[in-house]
């Protein structure tokens, strides 16, 4: 059973996105490097996002408070990943976001798991916006499928 | 009085690391984006053990096991900005840093704050190894400045 | 009728890479930055060189002596691209590659075209090296498909 | 004798911007990598502009045509950098920088040339406009100290 949140029932679904690792995502280390990973994360939240507001951005601008990462495994190019967000908070003007990125073959090998904190702000004043009901049920549409 | 840790006592100070934006850190969004905060951070952990280990790293590499960063107010290009780390936990293998994006000018405003978990490996077998007493002192140096 | 160059007679094929742009590829204009425009173009080139040597470059370093581009119109997110390649002089140690940013739909709208040179050098020595007749029997394969 | 455009006489100096190295601008080849130049060279385009235009880019958009590089040596972390900017030709609605990215200390060691060609714009239509008599006068100024 899904546990409950400030607004909505929240939605066990995961939110997938597939990406493509890019040569130049390796640092000197020759492995992925670490701000590559908030990129992954940030592309996962656009893409949701994309979903979520159809019809663009043009009123809401999503502003992340908080971006975390643990770094289990090194990621080496080429690589494909699935970049799996889990809703784990709603709160009256943000939510939160858990994130795992994971090899998109087979082996399903876990690299990262991250935490992303967005909250929900006016585009002009950047000032936060509480979710209306339609923003909510589209959130709960994306991770129920 | 400083908290102990496993191995040392923790110094009080800060290292700290003055950075230059670019204009092409800004994103779409017109503010600094958030995977170059976690390379600001990366800048000043760099330079850290480049203190640490003066003679370089071929025996060593410090890898990210963890990063954080709460997102305080946007960054916006011109600006100079000093990171500062404090040295919070000294494990076995492992140490964390506390960080702090500000402005290098009078406002000193506060950016960012962060974390981050450096795991102290072998070069070439990646596995985690002990800090020597040598490591140890070299670092509370860092800080003791 | 292909032109001539030294070594080898010049394929007319090209070698085409599907990429997907991500958000964070634009910048404060809101569109693509230009140095992601190369970014592409080297993504394209490291496919190319891991076509001919499917074993891995322990022996051999492509080093970039030159690179440019023409940015024709501006890409925006999200959209997908082919870069192609064309391979259009081999030098005794270098190669010129031509290219260009198209759109991966219908259109086929070209974004941009740039001009790559690659120096072929000793992984050790990152001396230049003549590409031996193998390997360049490996490049005419790329892109004669 | 400074050589003569279509509006203005081309002034003779050079357009100067210290710029600092990150550890992260490296890639799996541990140089420098080749699109950290072109970071490099828009950075100094943007401290160029930001002079042009003192009050802003409201009006005006500077719009990257064309830009390329010859690397001549490895650029490795950590250095600074002065990247060095000639006016060398100017347009109805365009001009042309010839860069030099040098090492900033006494060897003063060239690692990298290049050129852009930077169309002027109308910020919101994006269609190219002459220059005014006052950019011209405010751009030859900057090439004048």
């Amino acid at each position: 059973m899904p546990s409950e949140s400030a607004e909505i029932q929240l939605p066990s679904g995961t939110f997938e996105s597939r990406l493509e690792l890019r040569w130049g995502d390796m640092d000197a280390l020759r492995h992925v490097n670490n701000t590559i990973y908030f990129r992954f994360f940030e592309e996962a939240r656009v893409r949701l996002f994309d979903r979520v507001y159809p019809d663009g951005f043009s009123q809401r601008a999503m502003l992340l408070a908080h971006a975390s990462c643990d770094f289990l495994r090194p990621l080496l190019y080429p690589a494909s990943i699935v970049v799996g967000l889990k809703l784990t908070r709603v709160g009256r003007t943000s939510l939160e976001l858990e994130g795992r990125i994971a090899d998109a073959g087979a082996s399903g090998l876990v690299y990262a798991r991250g935490v992303s904190v967005v909250v929900c702000a006016d585009a002009q004043t950047q000032r936060p916006v509480p979710w209306s009901a339609e923003e909510l049920q589209a959130l709960q549409r994306c991770f129920s499928e």
